[in-house]
């Protein structure tokens, strides 16, 4: 009820936004939860698939994943597993008959009904950037994560109609004291976004606390909440073959209330996993469904994915690379075997690259469309990463979004439609060998709607272009992101529900928030 | 015997250039021709690759293609085509049985025989920026084109492997009369690199000259010239529905002497194409097999392919884009075509962005990518293009060299091999979850050569770039051009050949060149 109320009160959804556009900082395409038509780019060939699959059964059954976690032990050794200290092996029918009961597709609501998002399937949604510890700005440069440029990037997170998810901390306020940093990044994230949030599993406090909180915002009751998932957490390996404390609580926490679990190694090759490809993914792929499974057992049905973040490093001086043509196939290679798997997967816009410039542009742009190649459901850091995660740019999350807005009409039938309106005979023998369709009637009609409509682009000539300053794509994203700070409203929400968040939060400040002696 | 000769005074094919790396400015990949190992991207399905061939077929024998060649249309009425004035209308048997003459894939051997291309299949090659009247560079700005401009580009053309072809005039050197342009381009094309050239079709003298020209500088008789493919055209028709009489012309003199004809339309949405893409598609795919079924017609199984040049105009402004969802979408859907007919295909890689920014690369990113998910045979402006082919770039063409190589590398099966040395399952028990894999053997053996090594692109983490002057992109990319130049070595060439090529070219000056009253 109180969710209805709040959303009779928002200022409109779809339409909304269509209507207001001509009074924002951009004219954006409307939210839309986009859909992948294409059939994936495969390197791997059946034999293939299988030589991947093996290599992880073979790591989970004769070497062992490290479940740093009592209670993760001996559930697991409840469920058969050859459990020796914290190693624990996991034979291939036990994590295969695990994986078979993942849902596969799965949807996230929260407070805002209309901003739920699908996980799985054709689906793709685009994440925000997450867990920079430091900002980087054309007019400030790199400094480290305060609350005030927080602050700015929830608001461009909620400004994009194509950010569909406000996961993680856009940049790391490390100005709040970690014991509270959660309340108020929460509060800040639920206040002032309508989009699905998410959990550090960083200690059960952080973690229950954001369930609570994600559930007053929305006003539901406890049984409402654990009915279908309102919030989600990511969980990283400690790579290689390790699951810590935390992660796992935090995994185990969500997982019983019915909340999904994206399960994410970090397997660097020549680093942290094999300095082959394929034998990275097979490491990462042992991680994820050695939780996969163990949440599974836990709780049948919970809705899970795997991530990949496989990508390799500079072997010159071992710094991570991104966005490279093996990190491209790295990703292709793990959707093959999450489709093999029936699992959603998660991927990620990234870069190595320090500024917005050429070079942060394509590592991106490589990274983003291995993403739409591999099938990707779940893309995160899809805006404003740099350094390869070290920074958070308002300039390149701008930049971003352009990409992301062309991915999304790249998916429209509109583009490769072939119906008698499409091929146009009609109009090509009205215009014949010595008109143009500027003018036809066939033009005339669709025209409004034809083409991609860029908001970062500059498509004018040169000449135009310098008359008007010959400003560069990162000053103009930079003026963007200006106005949009400039320009931002709110999304609306009941007071109730605020009132009863904001009383929450006061309440565990009082308490002293989350210890900090992890 | 002469080639022979050539051959072996050249500082060395392969291993040369490998033994050499350590003393050029960059440290590059080897010369290879990529070959795609994906499975193209298909938006069409078969109903729309039968809905897009049928309004092809309807555009040819209902409508009509004009023909302003005299001698073209003579031959089209002689094969049975309904000729009205200039209108040349043809019907689907005649075209299918004309297109089933082509040979496929082809292979076009310039003088230095190592730097063969084949055009066709899964083989993928690229060719420099061809055309733009003017330059650009970070020092200089935008000015007009000049023969010492021309020759920095000609020396990019030749220093990078990952450029495979020297196409057209990379900038146009408007310093050089009409009359000789031809003449003294060529010369130094051909003495300044030793790969595949190209001819304009402008009129019979200059196609003539180019062939003759490329003749001598190979020391080829006249009859093993026209044994084999040795140089190229490509001829833009002049949409919609006409091509011109010097590029017919041209078109001609090539297929008679088993010389190359790529045919690429220039079909914008909404300009000179329908608004809608696969109509834009069809009438491009029309006006290229009116042009292939003439010269099938002229010489049965000459070497020919089909270009895509189909993007859309921004309706705000007319201006043309590029690069854009639509763009990438009329690029895989020619793809689908090309293979339906059996023809080899060119695309491009195009932007409008005006300077080698953010949006450059975004913008030439979805147009390389698209070419390798259309499985693209041929790509034009693969290095170097800005402004919607107004500019040509240094800086960009630098940049765009990292991002060709590392789609040749994306090609590359180590990066995505699953041998049991792959999955390096040894390994990964050999370094447990305690270990990392710097030090492993499996790591030593492979680390050299495991992942991609970029030039222009830079790993460090943002101190160390900084601390070494927080250099961007296009300015880095500005330093490896002038690297380049200062350490440019022109290809070897026979003593004999060259002095048979200037001599030819002194008598064709004094003869007054070229007329220029087309």
């Amino acid at each position: 009820m109180n969710e209805q109320t709040g959303r009779r009160r928002r200022a409109g959804g779809r339409a909304g936004h269509q209507t207001r556009a001509g009074h924002h900082a951009i004219d954006q395409m409307p939210w839309r939860i986009p859909v992948n038509p294409d059939r994936p780019t495969e390197p791997l060939d059946a034999d293939g698939v299988q030589a991947i699959h093996r290599g992880t059964m073979r790591i989970l059954s004769e070497i062992g994943i490290e479940f740093l976690n009592p209670e993760a032990c001996d559930l697991l050794r409840q469920a058969g597993c050859k459990v020796t200290g914290t190693n624990v092996r996991m034979d291939e029918d036990f994590v295969m008959e695990m994986v078979r009961r993942a849902p596969g597709p799965f949807t996230i609501t929260p407070r805002n009904p209309d901003r739920a998002v699908t996980v799985g399937g054709k689906h793709m949604v685009f994440v925000n950037v997450s867990s920079p510890p430091n900002a980087w700005d054309m007019e400030r440069g790199k400094r480290p994560g305060d609350f005030a440029t927080f602050q700015e990037f929830i608001k461009l997170t909620q400004y994009f109609n194509c950010i569909h998810v406000a996961g993680g901390y856009p940049v790391e306020p490390i100005d709040i004291h970690p014991s509270i940093r959660h309340l108020d990044c929460l509060a800040e994230k639920l206040i002032m976004t309508d989009k699905v949030v998410h959990a550090y599993s960083l200690g059960k406090e952080r973690v229950e606390d954001v369930m609570e909180m994600t559930r007053l915002a929305a006003g539901l009751s406890h049984e409402e909440f654990e009915a279908e998932p309102r919030m989600y957490t990511n969980i990283n390996s400690v790579s290689p073959l390790k699951h810590d404390f935390p992660m796992l609580d935090g995994a185990m926490r969500l997982a019983r209330r019915g909340q999904p679990v994206i399960v994410t190694p970090f397997t660097l090759a020549g680093a942290m996993a094999p300095v082959t490809m394929s034998g990275a993914v097979a490491l990462s792929l042992a991680e994820a469904l050695a939780a996969v499974a163990l949440l599974q057992y836990i709780k049948p049905g919970c809705p899970v994915g795997i991530g990949t973040f496989t990508s390799n490093v500079d072997m010159k001086s071992g710094a991570p690379a991104f966005g490279t043509p093996e990190y491209m196939r790295a990703t292709q290679m793990t959707g093959q075997l999450a489709r093999y798997y029936g699992l959603p997967m998660r991927a990620s816009g990234v870069c190595a690259a320090n500024v917005p410039d050429g070079q942060a542009m394509w590592e991106t742009s490589n990274s983003l469309w291995s993403a739409v190649s591999s099938g990707a459901n779940f893309v995160y850091h899809a805006a404003g990463w740099l350094e390869g995660g070290l920074i958070a740019s308002p300039e390149k999350f701008v930049m971003d979004c352009e990409i992301l807005q062309m991915i999304q009409r790249y998916f429209e039938e509109q583009t490769f439609a072939t119906t008698e309106d499409d091929i146009a005979l009609d109009a090509i023998r009205e215009v014949g060998s010595q008109g143009h369709f500027f003018g036809c009637q066939h033009t005339q009609e669709r025209y409004a709607t034809a083409f991609y409509q860029p908001f970062a682009s500059d498509w004018r000539n040169y000449e135009a272009w310098m008359a008007d300053g010959g400003v560069w794509t990162q000053e103009r994203a930079h003026r963007l992101y200006k106005a949009i700070l400039a320009d931002f409203e709110p999304p609306a929400m009941d007071e109730d529900n605020k009132a009863a968040l904001m009383e929450f939060v006061a309440r565990r400040k009082e308490e002293g928030g989350a210890p900090t002696d992890f």
